[in-house]
């Protein structure tokens, strides 16, 4: 059977991170309950107009889901407390990324920032730091992703802690 | 050669008004730039989560495209004084109509809502009975349209005028 994959997006106006994970199996006794996969960012390019930058972002999301097959693609939530042109910017991004995964039968599921934060740090309110140095200790990564590709691995957790073998404390706890 | 056709679409978080028109021939000296095609009204469906209420609007659109065969879409801009929920609502509707416009190869451009009233009315501040009474002389209609779908066919005026036989205050002067 082929393993389960979960697809993390952090949408922005300018840059878009994502990461894959792949929810493992037990390796010799010892949990591992989720493998890495990939992570990166997605540049939104500034000098087209803006219905090309949509369909690029989406079309390299969509390049992405040929190339890792993930089952389900979990999204941050937006911030409503933004002001209104970038409320409505990042809606267009989103809306935009959204369909393109519904157009490649993924399911998609959403994330508020507390939960996600809670999720992978323990707490709601953690710094780009906090939520770097989590992913990088849970994912088992080497060197530290780039703030908007873990922010992708930490919505991609948030959905693993959520659905899957809920390890959410203990992984924690091991990794610590 | 087959005519030239404009889709007109006025996005809104709960109803997408559609409009398409065809520039039409001169037809015995008589200057008639503009034929009705169709106009309606798609409803957002509220049930469903977002990902399902996106991806349903973004089909029908898909649909009407494959119906009417439009060589361009002209989209509303979006005004930035609403809130910002209200914005991302928006923007994600938006995101994507116009992904799914470019994924179908059809060229988007976009209006703001002065210049949509301006091209129709003759002013910048129309009311939307005013809009829709003109957009029933300008395209000869035997009843008035419902109000998106009156203000998504103004859109699609908006665009003839600026793009094509430039009729815009010759039209007006012969339909008033």
């Amino acid at each position: 059977m082929a393993p389960f994959r979960i697809l993390g997006i952090d949408p922005g106006t300018r840059k878009v991170g994502y990461g894959v994970l792949e929810v493992a199996e037990r390796v010799r006794g010892e949990r591992v309950p989720f493998r890495y996969v990939e992570c990166g960012v997605i540049e939104v390019p500034g000098h087209e107009d803006l219905c090309e930058r949509i369909f690029i972002v989406a079309q390299t999301l969509s390049e992405v889901i040929e190339e890792f097959a993930p089952n389900v693609m979990a999204i941050e939530k937006a911030f409503y407390g933004r002001n209104a042109a970038s409320a409505l910017k990042l809606g267009q991004a989103r809306g935009a990324l959204m369909l393109m995964a519904r157009l490649r039968s993924v399911r998609v599921f959403e994330y508020a920032p507390a939960q996600i934060k809670q999720a992978v740090t323990g707490h709601g309110r953690a710094t780009k730091a906090e939520i770097q140095h989590r992913v990088g200790v849970l994912c088992r990564l080497q060197c530290l992703p780039a703030a908007d590709a873990a922010d992708a691995l930490a919505i991609a957790l948030c959905h693993g802690f959520q659905h899957e073998a809920r390890p959410s404390t203990s992984a924690l706890r091991q990794a610590t």
